[in-house]
């Protein structure tokens, strides 16, 4: 029988091999894989939205340095930041854990106190769920649902030529945090008796562990009477996340480097690593930030907003997708992103 | 700091433990956590109604004897069936996979074919989902949408006393096909030049590997014009079903031994493994057929639907929970389960 590496196709590879196969025939589906979230119309002017993130020890995530209450938080925040990728305000989510017989009740106590916290922050229940044992580290799978009125869904793959690209908050840190996590955990693993050296790396650092959604900038959007023509959330890096929404709106981008909003802590924590800053920002991940593009006429209502930076603008050619340095050249963008699979 | 092992909580104690820190307050949940699936309000005369169920190798079950087309169909269905036992129907299904390194892509293809057959049984589109890689074995989380109209929806708590006692199909038979499936496993470890000898067994094999959930008795109680008064699916076994209505519909039941549904093959496999059909059927878990509680009147309605068997009434007194044997004693049931946990 015939055997093929599941590494040769990767994860983008095999989530376009499941999406090929399976075609959205039920009346109330609007749109299936391929976005942030999947859409529903339950009746009504609004879309229900579905998201789902499946989380794995050793994987996603190492509980020598990641509090438990911090994982549940974000396990919640990175499926609300699909929620607001659509432009969409989260209600509820299910949350199911594997656990292995090492973890303790305490543990699980703080795992869903974060999780709680994480619905108070967003004002969302949470309303199911299945708990089992895990041969093998804790396994993390939530679910979130939300609603979007129909005439504000946004969609990754409708950016128009001549939109402008922009992000909200900064990128870039959660990678530096998680470099600073990393060391922290080498230098104990040589000597457990040493003293944790983060002090300077608290924004990092926290931007890794306890990434927000950016539903603050869905209400802003809403204030501002502006519905964006295209988005999607920062989870891969900024770099792979301008191809998906190029390649899927059958359009290019051009991004200025000097206009990346990058935090000074980043800037310090990767002159101390010896990362390019850039670098950081275009392959990073897990910044759980948005970027969207909007129509020329809506830059008036946005560019008074405190959390939105234009990089750059959609080009009509597909094949343009390049970023513009600080030094004048013009380089061609390539997604990288996390490799899971 | 304090240590409590998990096991002392048991899994019961947990959904408990966590139910009871979580209040839902957004204004569209009408139910959260402690019924087969959550109930949202998307407005109009239609509630929706999210489930989801999470499945690990090793625990929920085991690659060497289920193929993975007959797994992915029974993850669906699983999730499938708590819809129905809201006595709803079926729409959307989000699936996430961890996949380990030694699975090939001709094995995740089995997968989803099974899954896909699975949308296809029951009408209900594939709409997202996560994929990741897994250090340890397969996990599979699906979560799963359905409708039914408000009039109709079924909760498992609110059993009345003097309602008759229903189950659809037969049951007992998912055991027994898991113990005909270890003992070949047993046998092909110690001599792997046997030859499988299921032939007599495919019926409760079957049950075991690619069981359904009861949708075609939705449809046939919507036919007949009949709402249950409370209903739960039988994935933990029969006596932990009925402890969990009666319990939170604050009553007690009775049924009687010489009415549960046990199929001539079930029979015949219990004989062979010397394992009581009864004790099979009380405790043996993974089902999936509906058991249901409908008012007297409604008893002419639905005597004459082919796979429904009325097994026992609804006692007013919460602490008689009773099973009145072929010998005319009566015995207390008592929830044994599965202890995933």
């Amino acid at each position: 029988m015939k055997r093929t590496e599941l590494s040769s196709l990767g994860e983008f590879g095999l989530i376009d091999r499941i999406k090929e196969k399976f075609t959205a025939t039920h009346p109330s589906t609007v749109r299936g894989i391929g976005d942030d979230a999947a859409v529903i119309d339950t009746g009504g002017d609004h879309y229900q939205l579905i998201s789902t993130d499946l989380l794995i020890e050793g994987v996603h995530f190492d509980l020598t340095y990641v509090p438990l209450q911090h994982l549940g938080y974000k396990a919640v925040a990175v499926n609300v930041s699909d929620i607001a990728a659509m432009n969409g305000v989260p209600a509820q989510i299910t949350v199911s854990v594997g656990l292995s017989n090492r973890i303790s009740l305490e543990a699980i106590d703080a795992l869903y106190e974060g999780i709680q916290s994480a619905c108070d922050a967003y004002g969302i229940d949470l309303v199911g769920g299945d708990t089992s044992t895990s041969r093998s580290g804790l396994v993390i799978s939530v679910t979130a649902t939300g609603r979007v009125h129909k005439d504000k869904i946004t969609y990754r793959n409708t950016a128009q030529a001549a939109d402008i690209l922009c992000i909200t908050g900064d990128i870039g840190a959660a990678y530096l945090g998680l470099q600073a996590l990393e060391r922290e955990k080498r230098e104990f693993l040589e000597n457990p008796n040493m003293q944790p050296q983060l002090d300077d790396k608290s924004y990092v650092v926290g931007r890794q562990l306890k990434p927000q959604a950016r539903t603050d900038v869905v209400h802003d959007l809403a204030e501002a009477g502006v519905v964006p023509t295209a988005m999607i959330d920062v989870s891969d890096g900024l770099a792979s996340e301008i191809m998906h929404l190029c390649t899927q709106s059958g359009v290019g981008a051009t991004i200025f480097e000097e206009n990346i909003p990058i935090d000074d802590h980043t800037f310090l924590a990767a002159d101390e690593f010896q990362i390019s800053p850039i670098t950081a920002a275009l392959n990073g991940g897990e910044d759980y930030e948005l970027l969207m593009t909007i129509k020329q006429a809506d830059y008036e209502k946005i560019k008074n907003l405190p959390n939105i930076t234009p990089i750059g603008y959609i080009n009509a050619d597909p094949k343009q997708i390049d970023l513009a340095t600080k030094g004048g050249n013009r380089v061609p963008i390539q997604a990288q992103g996390w490799q899971h699979l």
